[in-house]
């Protein structure tokens, strides 16, 4: 049983007191295995993007699996990779061109791939960067967020023949840079509400690179690799053929989102946040527990109709359990969070709940909640530090 | 002038590469400066709340203003600021009675405040703790949060007799505890859209902790001081009678919160977040930043009907301006924030803006866009730093 107050007592002797980061390190070490094999099989580089996890040892699982490569999102996290002995690291997000010294400096020790999607980023970063880096030409495949739009011809065509043109210049070709391809961020698979419509998502977004691809082609520039991302596609979609490499992230983790999207199973939740109840109030059917928005992020899941911050988590002799039906994190304030027992077996249990007992809550978005901890405990104790930003 | 592309350049004489929190001091201390008179004026004990700013170095400038009490909401949080010689300090928060060790430690070097809300939390704290602490009862005035509610006589007696019983028993009652009063944080304040609406508030919360003032005192119990938190109702209310204490936190920065509650002026706003452009898209009358939800946090304001994240300010030589109108943050993920260009002077900025230009972006909630960044940067060039959760 992994019901409220076995969890409750599971996590006192963890030696939990405040609000904890946890990591069920035989699910997260299950999903890597699984992403790792379908990439093996389809013989696809397998890059997956460190910004979930943002922890050396945490790279070593991945390591472990056979990775050599990742992307990260910053100059940053890009260093603090670099340190810990990655040698292959992508920024999967538009250069800044403020930091092209950072960049350098990093083009110096490792294999540093970078994004733009102007012409105007691209003169930016070549007119200072003096050691080689891999170009990534980012294409909007229907996120709109960023990166050039997949049907905007003219628009690639323009920035594939200024990168070209700039490579071929001896002033910024110079360092030996080069196009490593297409890269995309399919995330508006984020929208969908099940593995359906998350793998149309993917297939669009192949269909959409594919085609940036031929235009370019069509005008006789070099395209390069294509490169896509987003847990939800790549989960939903048994097919990855077409991408040459693909950078999956939140998968390591997963959430309630992914869970929502139909990305993952219940089984694959693999963090969530130990913390301790600091209230409780039977007659409003809630507990108030010390952990809020600075440990959960404000991160909210539409559940019908209401927003939610969180579910309860079990927790059993042999790992994280199923979620606890009927309980709902249904608000947050800056450090508190209101935890809303909604069904008469929840409310029981709330009737037993006293301060001091610890409650595990799985977060919406693992990324975000994982961000705000300086660190994970796994549950054989282990304490795993993160990278954070100065 | 402090339009988009003056903003930047003074933004880029700071030396500012990536995302940083900037604070104008002088806002900042003029903000401080009203508050600390009004209550000096009233004669009431003004008790900041730390955890807004979280940094010894902004501390110094309440020291300078004759502050000598303040409230923090965590155990981590009271060491952090016990250590840069504050003395005085209460935890706004129910106590967890998983750290009571920490919190007698604290309790042997300063004067130490806890919060309870039930006899079960009072029994947990006061069999672990050997050294005095100041006890407050937390009264829920209307928020709805935590607290006991403020019209629950029989609850709020029972929980006072307890108290007041434990204080008796030479098992608790020795190292010289003491029930040091009321307390409540009118949270509600922040559903107000008018100051009109805010003092309100405030005036409710204040007839409300009377109230359970005089259930205790009717049963002959002691009921201490009051003490009130909240900022949109303390700012909007001129009357601050009847309460013994404030603890206002938000009001030394302030943000689009308590400018929509009318709480704050447009020129009180006095921290932001500085941040480059990475991608340019006028067809989409869009910008993105290299800032998202780990920067910002995800906190949203209604504004007509959709979300939005931030808004952009200017910078002047004086230091920070005024809003520049038509220009919104309606969009943010991991590292990615999205700039909404709404009008035709927004949109002909837009059409001169470049990766590599710098916007400065007036958060939603101070309070949790402070808390994800290590240090702050004043337009003096000042880097001070704040505490950190292991």
């Amino acid at each position: 049983m992994a019901d409220l107050l076995a969890t409750s007592r599971r996590l006192h002797a963890l030696g939990i007191r405040r609000a904890m980061a946890l990591i069920d390190r035989g699910r997260a070490e299950a999903n890597l295995a699984r992403f790792a094999a379908r990439a093996g099989r389809d013989g696809i580089v397998f890059r997956p993007h460190f910004k979930t996890h943002q922890s050396a040892a945490v790279a070593e699982w991945f390591r472990a699996a056979g990775v050599t490569r990742a992307a990260v999102s910053s100059a940053g996290m890009a260093a603090y990779f670099a340190a810990h002995g990655w040698t292959d690291l992508t920024l999967a997000i538009g250069a800044n061109p403020l930091e092209t010294a950072a960049y350098d400096e990093l083009a110096g020790r490792i294999r540093l791939g970078l994004t733009i999607d102007s012409p105007a980023a691209c003169e930016a970063l070549l007119a200072s960067l003096t050691r080689p880096v891999a170009l990534w030409i980012e294409i909007d495949t229907g996120h709109g967020r960023s990166g050039i739009a997949w049907d905007d011809n003219a628009g690639l065509i323009a920035l594939a023949s200024c990168l070209q043109s700039a490579l071929a210049d001896p002033r910024y070709g110079g360092p030996g840079h080069h196009l490593a391809g297409l890269l995309t961020h399919g995330g508006q698979s984020y929208e969908a509400r099940s593995s359906q419509e998350a793998a149309a998502v993917l297939a669009d977004v192949r269909e959409r690179l594919l085609a940036a691809r031929a235009a370019l082609n069509g005008a006789r520039l070099p395209a390069g690799l294509l490169s896509a991302g987003d847990t939800p596609g790549l989960a939903a979609c048994a097919d990855w053929s077409g991408f040459d490499e693909v950078r999956p992230g939140n998968f390591i983790f997963c959430d309630l989102m992914q869970l929502a999207i139909g990305a993952c199973a219940e089984t694959d939740l693999a963090c969530a946040v130990a913390c301790p109840v600091i209230g409780v109030y039977p007659q409003r059917g809630e507990a108030i527990v010390h952990a809020g928005a600075v440990h959960l992020s404000s991160e909210r899941l539409d559940a019908a109709g209401r927003a939610i911050f969180g579910r309860l988590l079990g927790l059993s002799k042999e790992g994280f359990a199923g979620l606890l039906a009927g309980w709902e994190v249904t608000g947050l304030a800056q450090e508190h969070g209101r935890l809303y027992a909604g069904t008469e077996r929840a409310k029981a249990e709330l009737a037993e709940l006293r301060p001091g007992d610890l409650v595990l809550i799985a977060p919406v978005h693992a990324c975000l909640t994982c961000e705000q901890f300086a660190s994970y405990l796994t549950l054989e104790g282990e304490v795993l530090t993160r990278y954070r930003r100065d």
